[in-house]
């Protein structure tokens, strides 16, 4: 699901917007497209500092929007410029393989953020 | 409450987040930092090719999250890197001055996309 694109996208820094949300109100948290891991199943691991709200919204849907893209990376018919929108499940993880080796990389985490994509959109 | 900061990450290209909704779900649809028009009073202007979805949700609800960023700018505490989350009300137009102005840089719009900020937090 997840393209030779998709990945060409995070060798590139930019801003990742993950959208998790209640019928309430959704909420918007923001990280760096180098900060993402994609394990080799297609799951996207994002260290975790804040996301609070996302955590709080998760416990009544787990449901994420996520976006992701790059000026440098050429879109269709020419375009400079691409990118993703992914829609997927997610969760917290605080324990494990996975969350050691992120959190050796970024100390500063409280957890990681664990999303699996249903549906991943090339936007451009 | 647009910072000097805030412009400064305009300067610089990235991936700019533009969240509407329903009590059924959110829609997030994104443009290009560059794409941006900030007015002397501080309403930010955004060509509007697609966003079919946020004019759907306007309908019901005319609020809206905005992010943007930019690893080049300098946050807090020398962090390489900042970013803002604004809240505001959006709405769309397709005529007058502004409109033309736009469209006379973007001519492969349908409509601006006007957000008029009630708050801005810088993030980082």
């Amino acid at each position: 699901m997840l393209t030779e694109k998709f990945h060409d996208v995070l060798n590139h820094e930019g801003v990742v917007s993950v959208v998790t949300w209640t019928p309430a109100e959704p909420h918007i948290t923001n990280t760096w497209n180098s900060y993402l891991t994609v394990t080799d199943d297609e799951r996207i691991l994002i260290p975790a500092a804040g996301f609070t709200h996302a955590e709080d919204d998760l416990a009544q849907n787990n449901q994420v929007l996520f976006t992701v893209g790059a000026r440098e990376v050429e879109g269709r018919d020419g375009y400079q410029g691409t990118g993703f929108r992914l829609t997927g499940t997610v969760r917290f993880v605080d324990e494990g393989q996975e969350f050691n080796d992120v959190k050796a990389k970024y100390p500063f985490i409280r957890k990681v953020l664990e999303i699996t994509p249903t549906s991943a959109k090339q936007l451009l």
